[in-house]
Order: structure tokens, then C-alpha cells, then sequence
């Protein structure tokens, strides 16, 4: 029993652990108000009565999570108990990771949706801040709806309101720059992006 | 007296605090070994007999380390306490931030080289790591020695053999395609870089 109690200590206090957020919900809210003004389909964190937005949570792994980032590459073989190590290794460098999700709220809370926010923390620029938009997809079945505009959108204000990032980038194929453009996105003169893989 | 102490406390407690990494020394070991057969110029972490080569530690405040980024980009005012503070921040992100910093062993333990190698956590690529090379930067009375070219090997071969990067990238200037080319950095195809910056 002991021995048992001991264990449980290890793991997150609170039973209800798998609905602990990956970062703080609160730094949304003025986010979504400024939509609130000029989007009539988003309220609060609900888009068009049906789309939950919200930062991922433990509970996604059983909701098509990573099925979905399956949509932008090869994730290979992840296991619960693997998945959780690593959202428990994002959440531990603080106001680092901001993975929003959208969860369709009519079917079984599926994961739909999924963007990044990555923060970057320097030394150069007053201690800044320097901002990278990643991992960005949309369910096949669920484009051309306005959620991957709203998702790149939200984080993109999230990273200059609430992160304070003095820029903020993205690398993507040609046929997507028309799509980052909207959100002020752009090259930069004479700024060469290089690149190099590892087999495994 | 009861004050003084719970107020110590909240400091580091190891008294030397300042001699302390900004990551493990150790995994630098191998990976000079490797130079050791090739580059008669480095034996162990010192090169040409003047140059340690070293993760930054905390007294580099005091050695010229900010004014070295200043030959980069601009850093306005920073104090020890702010200094000491983002040390920690990113100190705390595990396997995260891996400054490599050169000081010039004849003068004052001067700083007169960095580099950064970032590494993302990411869910994408079984759970995979990717890399990326930011603020490299020599001190202009000391270009032309091999340095930079040092240290950014040092910190790909890094990525690659322990931190288990599946990628590496890096942004620069149209000049600088050739410097980073003779590591193995390349554009990629139909890829494009998209940045915005915000004003303060
Ligand atoms: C890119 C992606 C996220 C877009 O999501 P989406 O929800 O289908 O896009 P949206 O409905 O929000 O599109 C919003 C607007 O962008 C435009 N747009 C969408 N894709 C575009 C593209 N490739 N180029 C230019 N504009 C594009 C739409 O026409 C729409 O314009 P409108 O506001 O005038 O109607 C989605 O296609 C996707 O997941 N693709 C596969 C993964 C991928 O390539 N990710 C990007 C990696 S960098
Ligand atoms: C870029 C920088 C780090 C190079 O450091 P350095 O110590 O002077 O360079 P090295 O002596 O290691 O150069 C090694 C090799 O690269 C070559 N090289 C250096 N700069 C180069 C350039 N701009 N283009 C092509 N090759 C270059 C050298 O000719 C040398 O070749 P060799 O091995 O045949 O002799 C240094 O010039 C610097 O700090 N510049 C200002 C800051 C900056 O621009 N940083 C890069 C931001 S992306």
C-alpha cells in the first residue's frame, strides 16, 4: 500500500491529469475577444457552434492526435506513456510550446486541427523573444473552412500580444506562401533559409 | 540571521555559482575527440594553445559576452540579475540551449566567440529533435583564424551524434552561403523562408 501510494506520487497530482492543458488557457481569452469584433462565427473558443479551440491536452493522444500530424509526416510508432514524456518535457520549458488544437465537438472530440507556437528564448535583442510558427495542418476532410487561417492567426497575435516576440517565422513549399502572406508573413531581402538532414 | 539565510536560499547553492555550464561539458567530449585525429591545431577543448572552448557560463557576464553578441545585432542594456535570470530560463528547458562560447585564454579569459545550437522537441518524427544554428559570431580582431568555422562544426556534429537532431537549419545572409555550405548546409528544394518582425 506503501509502496503503491509512493508511486502514485510520481505521476501529476490530480486525477484528472489528462485534461491538464499544455500551456495556460487565460493567455487565449484577449486573443479570441479581438475576433469576438469581427468574426461573428467564433465565440469565445468555439468556432461555428461546432470547433472547440483550445492549447492540447493529455486526453488528445486518444482523440486522432497524432493520426492527424500523420496528415504533415511520418511520426512512426508513439506510445501513451511516450506521448505523455514529452508533453511533460514541453510543458517543463516555460512559455515555450503553444500547441493550439481544434477539437470537432459533434464528433467524439476528434482532433482536427493543429498548429504550433515556439518560443525561442536569446540573449540578443534585450533578452528577446524570437517567435516560429511549425507543424501546421488541417484534417483533409475539414480545409477550405477557415480553420488553418484561424489557428496561424491566433498564434501569430499570441506571439507578438502575449509572448513578446520581436519576430516571428516559418519555413513552407512554394504553393503555401500565397496562404502566409495574409497574415503578414513575407521573404526577407537577401535572408537565405539552409538546411541539412540526418539519416537515422 | 534566520532572513539572510531562507533569502540565500532562493540562489543557487553551490558558492562557485558562476563557474556553473549553461549545459553539460561532457557532451563535448567525443566530439573533440574526433578533431583530435584530424586538427593538430586542438588538443582537448583548447585550440592553438590560446583558445578555450566551452559552454557559456555564468561569469562571461563579466568577460565581454554581451558586447560580443553587439558585432551581431543589437542587445541594449542588460544587468547581471537579467543576465543570470535568462541563463536560467533557458538552464531549465532541459537539452535545450547549448551556447558554445571561445575565451582567449591570454587576455582576461575574453570572450571572443559564440555560437547557439537550439534543439525543438517535437512530436512529429517519432517524438523526433530538430536543430537549429543561431548567433554566430566572432570577434572582428579575431576572424580569419578558423574560430567560426570551429564552432559551427563543433555544435552540427553536436546535433547530429547526441543531441539525435533528425534536422539542422539556420538563416543568413547571401554572403554567408559559402561559410555554411562547407558544413553540409544547403537550400532545400521549393522551400521558402517567411518572417514578420514587430515593432517594440
Ligand atoms: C495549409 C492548410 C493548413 C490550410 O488549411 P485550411 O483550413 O484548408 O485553409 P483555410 O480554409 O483556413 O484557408 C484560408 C484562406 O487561405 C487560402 N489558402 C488555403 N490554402 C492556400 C494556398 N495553398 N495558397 C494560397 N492560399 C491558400 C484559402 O483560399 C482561404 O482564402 P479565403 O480567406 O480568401 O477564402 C491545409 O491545407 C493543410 O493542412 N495542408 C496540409 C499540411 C500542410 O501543408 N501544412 C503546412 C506546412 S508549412
Ligand atoms: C561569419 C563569421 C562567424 C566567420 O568567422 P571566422 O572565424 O572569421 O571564419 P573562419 O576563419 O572560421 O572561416 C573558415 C573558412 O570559411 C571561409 N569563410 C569565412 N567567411 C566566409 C564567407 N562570408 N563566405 C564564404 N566563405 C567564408 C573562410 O575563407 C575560411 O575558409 P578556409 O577554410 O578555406 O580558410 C564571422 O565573420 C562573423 O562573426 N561575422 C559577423 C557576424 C555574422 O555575420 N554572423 C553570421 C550570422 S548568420
Amino acid at each position: 500500500m506503501t509502496e503503491r501510494l509512493a508511486h502514485d506520487h510520481s505521476l501529476p497530482v490530480n486525477g484528472d491529469h489528462k485534461n491538464e492543458y499544455l500551456f495556460d488557457a487565460d493567455l487565449l481569452q484577449s486573443i479570441f475577444k479581438q475576433y469576438l469584433l469581427k468574426d461573428h462565427k467564433l465565440e469565445g473558443n468555439i468556432y461555428d457552434g461546432k470547433y472547440l479551440i483550445r492549447p492540447l491536452s493529455l486526453k488528445d493522444y486518444d482523440h486522432g492526435y497524432i493520426d492527424l500530424l500523420r496528415q504533415l509526416t511520418e511520426c512512426g510508432k508513439i506510445s501513451y506513456e511516450e506521448f505523455q514524456e514529452r508533453f511533460y518535457e514541453m510543458k517543463q520549458c516555460s512559455n515555450t510550446y503553444h500547441i493550439l488544437v481544434i477539437e470537432d465537438m459533434n464528433l467524439n472530440k476528434k482532433i482536427i486541427g493543429t498548429t504550433t507556437l515556439v518560443c525561442e528564448k536569446k540573449f540578443i535583442r534585450q533578452l528577446g523573444v524570437r517567435g516560429r510558427i511549425e507543424d501546421v495542418v488541417i484534417d483533409n476532410e475539414y480545409r477550405g473552412q477557415q480553420l488553418g487561417k484561424l489557428l496561424v492567426d491566433l498564434l501569430t497575435k499570441l506571439a507578438k500580444e502575449k509572448c513578446d516576440c520581436y519576430k516571428i517565422s516559418l519555413e513552407c513549399k512554394d504553393n503555401l506562401i500565397g496562404f502566409y502572406k495574409q497574415f503578414g508573413y513575407d521573404h526577407e531581402d537577401k535572408q537565405n533559409y539552409l538546411c541539412q538532414r540526418f539519416q537515422k
